[in-house]
């Protein structure tokens, strides 16, 4: 068990709005924080009031891109209790995350404990409003105080949360995606499998270009053959052929989302045939000329679900499910958000209660 | 003209002993910092007492990898001034860097006026021993304070500076090195060209890794093929097969290092072979074999040549010149370092005197 040292706040923050909340926005009353060196191991486990970070101007973290995150939320039950999705599963993840930059890594049961303790704290950020929630963001980075490439001594894990609206304010709309045919994101053997701040700095011109044409997100292909589909903007990425539903197999390119992961179990519970394959942009394209792809979607944390109605190649235009929200889709997203708001109960072990 | 507002100290540090300087640990009295903002463009340019940076936790820098850095020197000459070395390179590689990393470009002659600006006032900070120099690093980052991927509004510009030692303190030792099998730094259409952190966050665990088995550096292979040289560490790499010199070509994941461009123009004007090609393991292999391969070097700022003696390859070690420094590489060392300290005549127009 940590012990966890906590500060409170003399001046806690009025409530914003919750049916105005955007995401990322807003920030709850206090933040967790704990340091690491190599000699002490972690130390200062604290929770203090929501305040800037001070960091020497030749921290690792500003120069040589040493950063990992997660993403998950808690959730406001009916029952007007608090829980939180797969928490364990983003530790996992931060942890291999951790290995792959050399950043120390965390134990699984002390994080559980800071999540479950910081949450309990800021229970009363955690809005109702239908769709609404707290996202939390633990982050880990690199902070030596020298310059020169070097392995990491000194590290920071901070964690904090925001009160995020509802992804679907307006109804969940199908999204038109362009395939990029330039930029990669990551390549097998590099990053791409870790959530690590490269990945996203790579990933940031396409996105607005892609913007600028009037495109919600670009399609990423591997960075070996430019063929193979990998994600979609942030999110991992799903097709219904038929009566086979397809995602990206995780080549070490593809994060590995808990999202992606969820869906994949629901649909074979539910009897569905899910291949973790190889999908080609050929195949795509054949599927979307004869029909055959008759549901397309992201998903990820933020958005859960994210319905694709068009995706865009090479000067094409192709229209999935005649941009409507297909079944699949529509199940996918009623039985996860049931789920991840306490709405139906937990047969699989996900939720954990705070 | 920036209008570039100076605070002073009032607690000038010690000098540090210059004959114990290493790399990177001692900063001088000040930094340089602007911001930018998309609606005000880059603003508040100021000097101000060393410190701390004080950003927000969800500032994009922490999250998103939106980071850019340079590294180049500010040099003794023997008459007691100083200068630079080609430092409009350094803004423009910054510039193509921003470009790829859609943050915030800088203005060439702004960014001059910021290095001679500040080099000036740390004129006292500039050691005068042999071998030893002002090492400046001007980073870039996002610094919008909310989550969520974005294009960035927000940035900030920061140029710190550090007195280092000589790199060779102890003489011109050649340097061991390991091709790396499994880990890719970077691959075509990624971030390889631009001089951000998500590189070297890629690099790490191949680096440790290689330090535990006794060798200085990595040599990096393309991300595609896994065939072609690409850098060595965190320098360019050339090598000498005869009469030929021969580089890796920037194929858009190899960084275009300012003293890879100085050496190949020092090679050409004496009457050298240069070549920019693609260079296979295979080829390597052969002519390490047949003897062919007679000097192999990495190039960079920190340690403007630094001569390869060995390289490990699936099990098989190579030496390469006997173990010793070769005559271009000394060459190239003797030149360059006398061009850098102002000890011959800057025929090239690559010094910038303060």
């Amino acid at each position: 068990m940590l012990d966890i040292k906590i500060t409170k706040t003399a001046n806690p923050a009025a409530k914003p709005d919750s049916s105005k909340l955007g995401f990322g926005r807003h920030f709850t009353d206090h933040m967790f924080m704990m340091d690491y060196s190599r000699t002490e191991g972690w130390h200062d486990a604290r929770i203090v009031p929501f305040a800037n970070l001070s960091l020497h101007p030749a921290a690792t973290v500003f120069h040589y891109g040493a950063e990992i995150f997660e993403g998950l939320k808690a959730y406001r039950r009916p029952d007007g209790g608090v829980q939180m999705f797969r928490p364990i599963e983003n530790i996992r993840r931060m942890n291999n995350s951790a290995e792959r930059l050399r950043l120390p890594q965390l134990d699984e049961e002390e994080a559980l404990q800071i999540l479950d303790t910081f949450v309990r704290l800021e229970e009363s950020w955690v809005p109702s409003e239908p769709g609404t929630s707290l996202y939390l963001r633990p982050f880990l980075f690199g902070n030596d105080e020298h310059l020169g490439v070097h392995s990491i001594d000194n590290a920071r894990f901070v964690l904090i949360a925001s009160p995020v609206g509802s992804y679907y304010a307006e109804g969940i709309n199908p999204v038109r995606i362009m395939i990029e045919a330039d930029d990669v994101r990551a390549v097998r053997g590099g990053t791409g499998y870790a959530k690590c701040g490269g990945n996203y700095a790579a990933s940031n011109r396409a996105g607005e270009n892609a913007e600028k044409l009037g495109f919600s997100q670009v399609l990423w292909l591997d960075g070996v053959e430019r063929k193979y589909i990998e994600e979609v903007g942030a999110m991992n990425v799903m097709f219904r052929f038929g009566d086979e539903i397809a995602t990206p197999m995780l080549t070490g390119s593809i994060l590995p989302g808990i999202t992606r992961k969820s869906c994949i179990e629901l649909l074979k519970a539910e009897g569905w045939t899910v291949n973790e394959r190889l999908i080609s942009i050929d195949e795509l394209g054949e599927a979307l000329k004869n029909g055959t792809l008759t549901e397309a979607w992201g998903c990820g944390t933020a958005a859960v679900v994210s319905p694709i109605g068009e995706l865009f190649y090479k000067g094409e235009s192709f229209k999935i499910g005649e941009g409507k929200i297909g079944e699949v889709t529509q199940k996918l997203y009623d039985t996860l958000t049931a789920i991840q708001w306490g709405k139906v109960e937990d047969t699989h072990g996900w939720i954990r209660k705070i």
